[in-house]
């Protein structure tokens, strides 16, 4: 077990590595386990999916130690690394920091924080502000989550919305620098084009300055080698695995309403059995033989 | 607004109407909106689902506040009344009537304990002991609970165990009149054999002396026709929208890990307009065209 | 029971009386009832003694569902108006509503919201930014909040910071206007002067347009009937619980490590059935006679 | 930094060594920091304390996991070892074994676990039934909570509530010698005497099998020399900043009452500068500086 390299170096070597590496979005316990289970090197804590999850919006309606209460349930369900969609840090450079710490504590490999205002508004809202921190500020918030850090490889993503916020490449790199000179382990570019032109020209300009991690979710149909050629080092699968429950949940609970019956919808779901397995009741089975009293 | 029934009343209507009534699980704020969107009267809060999806075991390994902040994001997210799978009520007579009074407060129509001993072990697993409480406990458990709550519509099912821990029907019989002349609004009735001859023997016996709600987890393929005939009240559906979602977010997480690519399922899940339309982000648009300031 | 006004009639009454009223800072369920049995006919929830209490700063440290459970903790050990010290309302007018409908959940009378920006920083503070938010923006959020309150009675006071920012009386003025005018219940003046010439000159302008609440912690030997002649509604005494417990707590600590021993504070002291007579064990000792079996 | 014993460590240290060492109890973060302040070298995490502050009472009306966020803020705010009075567990062998990952978590360095059926009643209450676990299955809880840490320093402090149950000495022994058997760090023999004569009947049968732990809050006149001479390991001061603080505040708050102002406490409390030196506030004022832009 000592032996094990922690979530954060596992993280960390992740982004430094020279093969584009990937992550899946999980939004509680549950799924998390599930991403391990298929393969993933490491899980993405999803905002978008957790706020949706709780039944919330993504505008920070959840507090920042509820969402932190399910980034716990999470590691704990699981044995690879978990980077946190940290939204803005949830206030200023002060409660950024004091989140790194809480994250610390209870395993979470890395923060993503995003260069917004708090409350948040999610990225991929049309017609929506999308007001932007000062540089300055920003970089310093980054820089007071690495001075706080106290595990080195903990990672820190600073997440560029100038795309998002209509700003042009000229902003983005100045920002992308900006935030890797303070300190950020890597940078990632956010952009909403249905194509990959914005993402492509900021790895143009960006030159191999450190690790540049992406979420195509608007422009998914780009090939995968595409981001490799260009040299990105991470592809986050940011709301999949949310947006596949809703879709199944949604033709489920009608099936079951309209029928009143249970007899459509049992061969198509997981049995108990396999809830009970991915519970790992197993571990507690054994455990009760141990530590229960015989009598 | 004022003349909309409370949702304790539309769950109390519910349990004494002479119609067979149905509710479906839900195990977070998104799941409880689409089983109200889907057309149902009310929600199962079930402990399955909510302490799988968090990636713990259904013995008590979220705390009961963790339970409960659950409930209240679905209360929220919805309109219809819920009513909490409350497992023992977390302990002694004193911690259920505290449970009654927490769920009071945040909107959640009725609770169902059922009389086994805390730390509970799930129903549906085999081989394992299922100790019950003693008659008399559980009794005043439900009484103390009655008591305790202020809105007299706030429901408390009575959950009998006894056909699940291999007692027979005379069991069965005489905890259930025990907890309805303690009070309790309905019992629950459960069994996990495959056929509903214990349900049967039950209602006959029974002989309508109150409202009865069954689980026909494992008895699903009896027609919901003969439930009406035997006079239930009310069947809970009681994990599928967690078992739906399992099956669902392996494959989806399966497909993209082998495909480095989200082409083959992005067709196939919830847009992101649908995420965005099911946290209702069209209210705070609105919103926020009152209270933002124009410039 | 249901003779008795609620919690929110009883803080609005007092509000809009004609007597000054006085309301004593609790952090806990303890001093919450402290306050109550002493005679008190309301509560101050002080962000500056919780936050304290917890061991964190007075700058947004603790999240507001933290906070939020401490309130709820203050309700339940008590029968008279709580008013929370609701700092900016914890983020923007979304956030600012979303907690008015929580604490209404949980049997809050008041939040009590500041026009500064979020993360806070606590007025006593010397030599620090004091940075106030825009008024339309303010005036919006306290408009948001009064539209979500499901209670009529349930009372938002607008707290000016204008005169611990360094502006003047016109600019108190014109917020305290615009913020009653978007529907404040009462505006709370704050100073940090040692003598109550900003309070003076506030109400003498102000004339009587609405209660007005004051914080006389640093101009607090000002005789209180200068505060009926000024005609203000309601003082709070903010921080005292806290400091009290402080002095106490240090002394008591040092005398027990010095002497390694008990025996020069065990008569100084609260007995330990005065703890428990505080708890109010004597309820569940009756309730243990009901409800638990008798065998 | 590296060099710094563990929490753990310490707390171990102090168990193990040869001085009679001493705990004081905090009930939150700030009374924490004045028992760091005070120069004692461990803290004592007392339940009675921690419900009392809360409002609630000691029959685990609180959820855990309500402990365990008192746990983290006494944790931040202090760099000495905290022991935790962990009541039963809070239910059997599995939820004992979760708290103690949980409480490693947070840094806290041990967990005291008595031998008394779940929801426990305080030891020092009168005439009421204390059940007390069977042996077997206490024992069995500890060697769970043995094999479940992490951390080989964390400790396990077995509390025996046979003499409390109203048992005699060779109960005691028996338990005692099991739950040190079952790998338990330490005994805490717990007596409500108003003598030490339990005390010394055990230590007389006990022939120093391992460290030994006393809370002397009944039989506080004997002398501490007497002891060290018994060969007690540890000493807790179980509740006396509790139960000054609330002595303390009825004073106040009756005071302020009746004056109607503040004049005749102001010199008798800490002052607000006094409040924000104990959170620490110099930190945020350089951080800030470092952090927050210039400009
Ligand atoms: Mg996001
Ligand atoms: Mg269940
Ligand atoms: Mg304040
Ligand atoms: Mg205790």
């Amino acid at each position: 077990k000592m032996d094990k390299p922690r979530k954060t170096t596992m993280l960390k070597n992740m982004l430094n590595s020279n093969e584009l590496e990937f992550i899946m979005e999980a939004h509680n316990g549950l799924s998390a386990r599930i991403v391990q289970e298929a393969g993933f090197k490491g899980i993405w804590g999803s905002g978008l999916s957790i706020s949706a999850s709780m039944g919330v919006r993504d505008s920070n309606e959840a507090s920042w130690t509820q969402v932190l209460e399910v980034m716990e349930f999470m590691s704990d369900a699981t044995d690879i690394p978990i980077l946190l969609d940290a939204d803005t840090g949830y206030g200023n450079f002060n409660n950024a920091r004091r989140l790194v710490r809480k994250l610390e504590d209870r395993g979470i490999a890395g923060a993503c924080l995003e260069d917004k205002l708090f409350p948040k508004t999610n990225s991929l809202l049309d017609d929506r502000k999308q007001p932007l921190a000062e540089i300055e500020e920003f970089a310093l918030k980054i820089k007071a989550c690495k001075d706080m850090q106290r595990d080195p490889d903990f990672c820190i993503v600073a997440r560029v919305e100038a795309f998002i916020a209509g700003w042009g490449l000229d902003e983005a790199l100045k920002r992308a620098e900006a935030y890797r000179n303070a300190g950020a382990d890597a940078i990632l570019m956010h952009s909403k084009k249905s194509d990959p032109s914005d993402i492509e020209a900021f790895m143009k300009a960006w030159n191999n300055q450190g690790p540049v991690v992406i979420v195509p979710t608007k422009y998914f149909t780009t090939p995968t080698q595409h981001f490799k050629d260009m040299g990105v080092s991470m592809v986050i699968w940011a709301n999949h695995n949310l947006r596949a429950s809703i879709k199944t949940m949604q033709e489920t609970t009608k099936q079951i309403f309209k029928d009143m019956s249970l007899v459509n919808v049992e061969k198509k779901i997981a049995t108990v059995k396999e809830v009970f397995r991915l519970q790992r009741d197993d571990e507690l089975v054994e455990a009760e033989k141990r530590y229960l009293p015989k009598s």
